[in-house]
């Protein structure tokens, strides 16, 4: 932590800064210039509110040096997490690989019909929920369990691997029979009793960020699954980052909202480097009983994977 | 819903979309003006992804016209909810009602000194949390229903009312022994397992607005609690509306999270005519186990009430 | 400025940046903690990029110390600007100003009619557009150099001061024949050519915040009408801070942009602490050339008035 | 426009609210629901408040329908703009045109030295500023005219275009003896003297998109240049839309501030369907007077151009 005094703090108002942070176990240097005195406070105190000093008499500002999370951070992993899914595919390393797959499971064979079409078309991983976070309770919340039992087998048939949302702790062990990776959506990134359950497992996450959460608060919730030591954690988000160790995913179906912004953005987040994808694909959008808009069409998806095959060598990788 | 074609759609464009209307089993009204067709759909289908038509040849744009919330609305209840606490505490009434207390039970001492404090200065309800949703693993986590025990002892003595957070729908039937009002936190407004679960009991529930959540969506999770029968909602929001029945307060404490800007917003929220407040005060901040930054000393919190109860005369009003 | 140093960075490195801040005239303080070194640079270089610093090897990141602006921070003038209208109006002082008229200047008879109501109701400045920037160029773009004398003829007969937007340098010398303070529009905030002919003027600028401008943005351009030698600068700005000496105002009819919601925001705005407000005011809302929809009727205006001066006392000040 | 009643509205409300409609030319046609009746009213009128109808009696929603901007929508010409700069080069053709540079012309040989390189690895035309738009007074402003000069020089040395910003209506002539394109920069996107001095020439003009501002406000930005007579309009904006036929570029290095993430940025960009790149490009970064720290080196922009090359046949464009 680095506490930059007021010009024209006094003697008193600086030495009374300086015990606070002796009395808190930090080291303190402290920097005498022209105009202001500074104060370095060293020491490790991850759970430490800093605007406890911000409202110190002659205290102008209040800097935290030490990151919030630390199993999170580049620095903890340099080489990068590379999450091993099983028969090659691997998340992290230099494949992109991609999860694709319906909004909302609805019958047996619209699973199949999907796990088809998107497996022949490169997709290595099937995507489709059974509990979905719903904004009104009016709309259709999803098929539970028996969605879970129709997706794994879809999966199973076509060599695919699964993900699919959990919502609830109450959730984690049930969803373990049926899925490979457990997706967080971005509306429980900060639901911290989730997190903990999910710390508790052995399988990876993909954490999705909040609307307006920060990178940050992103990495923190991370932190809550690393800590409970899960390891295997995938993060999603938009803009592409280089702060953690943890593989980056892009969402360019929930992130645009309409099919025909689909593609571009596919495209744009393999370019600036994304290590995955997750897109919405339907055998037959009109009808889907959930986010029917934003989901491609099988013969679209199966195009933009070969787009996709000549952008990702323009920067060393290939898609899986 | 109402759709607007674009200059040009054919005939059979504008035919298709009718088709689907009908299916969908809408009234249609046809509008043909000199630029645009514009078909009026008529019916209530809450459950309605209207993108599905945006996406149709020779659409320019659809617009909802049905609120996606009922239960909530102003209409549902034109006069406003009132929900009444007993011995005379009505919240949603002519009565501005205070809540405060400090961020996080800590001890017997701590709570039974600041309810003693609150009391005198004029809250009718003690805040406090037990278990606290803190962005870092690291940070300090509540004292769990020991603290719900001293909080509910140290309200009883001093005549108080309790508010204290919920975080899970496990809590919920053991926390309505010491709460008189569940809350919900901004990272929790769309925890739909809680929130249903709050739907089934019978108790008031202060449900906060999430960092970038819209209005409607507010207004959507509390439609989740009064759809499961509980109608004893309150609002927590700092921009003040008037789109639905239920009762409003402002959080200043979380508004502006730094204790010197607690009073100017605290005198806002008032003026602009909140129908309760929720304020963080501790009786020494300096060594408060979480947020003591943004908490008031008992002193200034008796000043602010003070000035508070000269600022709402201005609107025929009064502080409870 | 602060140099955090990544955990494991080299000798060399911590060198290399030790020597390009010395090369640019600061002297450096090294700390060295358990896990980072910390470089203090102490000096004045308000020109200064400090991404340059961030890019170097083994540097983690770099806070700046030294505010960007001078002449409109606090420390320079810890008292506080008043800023005297003559014949007793002060702004910044106890008193709290309210100007109030319609968005457009339109005719003599409106101008009038306003005018003594706005008068009587207690307003002491009357406020109105002759040159508007409008999104769009199908709008009406105000009655330039006639609407002003209008202005200055309606302000004369009852007693009043005027403000009005300018919206280029080549309009500051003319208005200058007929407006009392210089209103620079939220579009306009970041347009250094009129900041600079501003600031060679003697007369008040009234400095709007643009939409997405932080408020150090803002108290950059407030600076460049400073540097010019120009101190009477009123900040116009709906989050009250204390960053500045400057006066700050509330425009609760932009703010808002419908008139039911201005009467809670001017109240907001002065229970907060706001020096002024800027207050639409129009005798004929429905007729308005321009934003009838966010201006006041006359009684509502004087009603609001009465509000304001109920609690204006609630923290020690008083409506001019 | 079409006005949605609230339920209950009174036949004298609806009634009232067609009479105004009617008053205001517009062809009302009428449509009643089981809930809601709903106005459609017809006809052509930009500049319209539609807030004045939100306030009336009886009124729930008001929407419109005509888009505010008419000569910047794609429906105005669906084939899209081509802007033909000469010598084979075209904006918003097949191509993708990279416009580089420094971010300030600082000398006659760091402005040939850039020109040469940039040339070299395929940018067809030279960016760099003369009058710089900086945030602080204390900041350098730029080389003015001779800057322009040596610009031009440098250009037709070696055979590319250039563009620069223009600051004030003031300005432009003068400039139009040096520069291929204008530029406006964000800060003056709704500077209207600006725009429409750019509106009465006929040379191509790079308009960008203000920080916060709208897609709308922006096309009506560029509405104010078209409505002069200049069509050789160029958005630049980072998400890619198709809501007007005016090519679109993006300028990384601006979106993110940082060399690193200059080169995902662009590729994304290009990936996603961008007409054209503004990429700052210094030879000695270390030492530029202005934004060194977003600015890449020669080798890593050649290198930059070699990806572009492999990514922009994805979707069957080639760099120009």
């Amino acid at each position: 932590m680095v506490i930059v005094m007021q010009e024209g703090a006094t003697d008193a108002q600086i030495q009374n800064v300086i015990d606070k942070l002796i009395a808190h176990g930090f080291d303190v240097h402290r920097s005498t210039g022209s105009a202001h005195t500074v104060l370095g406070a060293v020491g490790v105190h991850r759970d430490f509110d800093h605007r406890d000093f911000e409202l110190l008499e002659g205290v102008r500002e209040v800097m935290r040096i030490t990151q919030p999370f630390k199993l999170a951070s580049r620095q903890f992993k340099p080489e990068g997490t590379v999450i091993d899914l099983g028969r090659g595919v691997k998340i992290g390393g230099p494949d992109v690989v991609v999860a694709a797959g319906p909004c909302s499971v609805e019958s047996r064979e619209q699973m199949f019909a999907i796990a088809e079409s998107v497996s022949k078309a490169g997709a290595k991983i099937l995507r489709a929920g059974a509990f979905k976070p719903r904004t009104s309770p009016y709309a259709f919340q999803g098929m539970g369990e028996p969605g879970l039992i129709i997706m794994r087998e879809a999966a199973d048939k076509f060599g695919l691997f699964t993900v699919s949302e959990v919502m609830d702790p109450s959730q984690v062990e049930m969803m373990g029979n049926y899925v490979d990776i457990y997706q967080v959506g971005a509306r429980n990134m900060q639901n911290y009793h989730l997190l903990r359950a999910l710390g508790e497992v052995r399988k990876p996450v993909l954490l999705k960020r909040g609307m307006s959460a920060t990178m940050e608060e992103l990495l923190l919730s991370a932190e809550y699954i690393l800590f409970g030591g899960n390891y295997n954690v995938i993060l999603c988000e938009p803009v592409i980052q280089k702060l953690s160790h943890l593989p980056m995913w892009a969402d360019p179906s929930h992130g645009t909202g309409r099919r025909d912004k689909v593609p571009p953005m596919a495209r744009a987040a393999v370019a600036a480097g994304a290590d995955g994808l997750l897109i919405e694909v339907h055998n037959d959008p009109e009808h889907a009983l959930s986010d029917g808009a934003q989901s491609l069409e099988p013969n679209t998806f199966t195009q933009l994977m070969a787009e996709l095959r000549i952008i990702a060598p323009a920067i060393g990788r290939r898609m899986a």
